[in-house]
């Protein structure tokens, strides 16, 4: 496989902790990575190489105006390295705007591929994540975008967690069909009457936000707006819960105790639910893998997200959306 | 007070769990409940006064068109008990959109209130719960309404939770103001230029999803759509979360001891959290106190329903939203 191309310069902690992620990644679980980024300021590499890149585009520039006047900087240069078949990904930490341009403009879009959309797990009690998408790559959405999604949604599972077939969800306001905004009962109309042996999947209607996390849908199809809002809510909540119940096991010497005892159980439940287990989403619809982290991620965050890239690339992800589209 | 006005028709458990909740709510707490229903059909009722009612409108009949037509249902007659000066309030855990159309048909809307909006207060890890409005009353929004949601909001923090200068946030993807979908972004430069000093309240600018159980924000606007699915997305996700939770705390002996010496102290969290510790949403805007509760309540989430109801009435909410909007 080739390497993922890493934008050493993107993310809150950038470059050390992007650096430190990729260095991990690669000398602890051999995925390869190349940085993408100003040499001189990324500190000890190691092994790893370094493709040069002069410019920044900073975490609240305008994305497109950036992507498109900024040509040497670390998240175009990562796209390129893609299209020019040098890299087999490309991650950032970045802004998230800038990355998906980036894809956009020097990728390109797959044919017949109206909007690319952002598929992000979500993390279940039990078994696969539950795929969310949008996760925020377009605000305003049209039904026969949603629709795309949803059969690009079925594709993912199926490569990535080799669902069978695959159980599509939309995300209403109420299970009954005639529940939602225009935008969902519009899609819900065509949703119904779309080909689903066709596509290997199943049409389970509309679901609600309490079926996010549910063990019996695998994909779960939103507008953008929607989407970020359900991903960040679950993020605050969760990040919410787990403080107070530190501050709980802090609380007495008895309790305290207590939860050291408990320390071994609760660990593989943190690290399922915790934000920086997987560590990237997918920008699903372009000729390439783009993987998107999260602004605030850590080194293990870039770990986690390069791990998640490397199953995404071997999916054979990219091949099964292009040849979705051409035949829908 | 005048007593609240309880559909003992409304909810899946119903009546007996309704029944069992306004018995204790009344024994043990001394508010005081008028039950609303078949009153053949109610068991044993202790004390409590019960308002005759042949109709039951079902879980999932259409809303409009049942009120119109079932003149005798518990939800019609709990209204204009309201209407009629015979109870403070009206709360089921019955057919949601029927509720708010009783109250729209029978009490009638504040005059000056473009579309009533469902309040429902998110509990945060410390303080007063954060209150989400729209909560899914209008899945479809315009920036207007969603102007007056955020003054009613304003009006419901200083009244219930005797805020000062309510901080109101709008949800968004984003914390710039270009961040959004069109709904938002018009919203928001109609939010940026309302008269704040006038409502006593301080628009913190767009929010997003991680900030719902925030400490640092009052009020979040949102579309009644997106509401209801952050709504139900963080009722799952902690739901799932204390599922986990407790399967850890039962996975060995050793660990099921520790979360013995704990639970003094999970307790009021779990509390805290707990979709049933307050038990009801308002409908705000309509000429009384309307409250909306879980279609699964148990007993437990009625008796809190019925505080939650007691301290708003005791609140003068309804005035202060009269007042507000009148002066707008």
């Amino acid at each position: 496989m080739l390497p993922i191309a890493l934008d050493a310069m993107g993310g809150d902690h950038a470059p050390d902790a992007i650096v430190a992620g990729a260095r991990e990644a690669a000398e602890v679980h051999g995925i390869g990575v190349i940085l993408v980024g100003r040499s001189a300021e990324l500190g000890d590499t190691g092994e790893l190489e370094v493709i040069e890149a002069s410019e920044v585009i900073a975490m609240d520039a305008d994305p497109a105006a950036s992507v498109r006047r900024m040509k040497d900087s670390s998240l175009v240069r990562a796209a390129e390295a893609v299209r020019d078949g040098r890299a087999s990904a490309m991650f950032s930490a970045g802004n998230t705007g800038a990355t998906m341009a980036s894809a956009l403009l020097r990728m390109g879009r797959i044919k017949g591929v109206s909007r690319p959309a952002i598929a992000t797990p979500i993390p279940t009690p039990e078994g696969d994540p539950t795929i969310l998408l949008d996760a925020g790559a377009n605000a305003e959405c049209q039904p026969d975008w949603l629709v795309q999604f949803a059969s690009m949604g079925a594709v993912y599972a199926r490569k990535r967690y080799a669902v069978a077939e695959p159980r599509i969800g939309l995300l209403s306001i109420g299970e009954e069909d005639s529940k939602g905004n225009d935008l969902v009962k519009e899609t819900h109309a065509l949703l119904r009457d779309l080909d689903w042996d066709g596509l290997g999947a199943r049409f389970v209607g509309n679901v609600e936000g309490r079926d996010v996390m549910s063990p019996d849908i695998d994909v779960i199809v939103t507008d953008g707006f929607t989407g970020n809002v359900v991903l960040k809510t679950l993020e605050g909540g969760i990040k919410g819960i787990i403080a107070a119940l530190l501050g709980a096991f802090g609380s007495t010497p008895e309790a305290a105790q207590a939860a050291d005892t408990l320390m071994p159980t609760l660990e593989p439940l943190y690290r399922r639910f915790d934000a920086e287990s997987i560590g990237s989403a997918m920008l699903l619809g372009v000729r390439g893998v783009c993987l998107i982290g999260h602004g605030s991620s850590s080194s293990a965050a870039i770990v986690n997200g390069l791990r998640q890239g490397a199953e995404l690339v071997s999916s054979g992800l990219v091949e099964g959306l292009t040849e979705a589209v051409a035949e829908s």
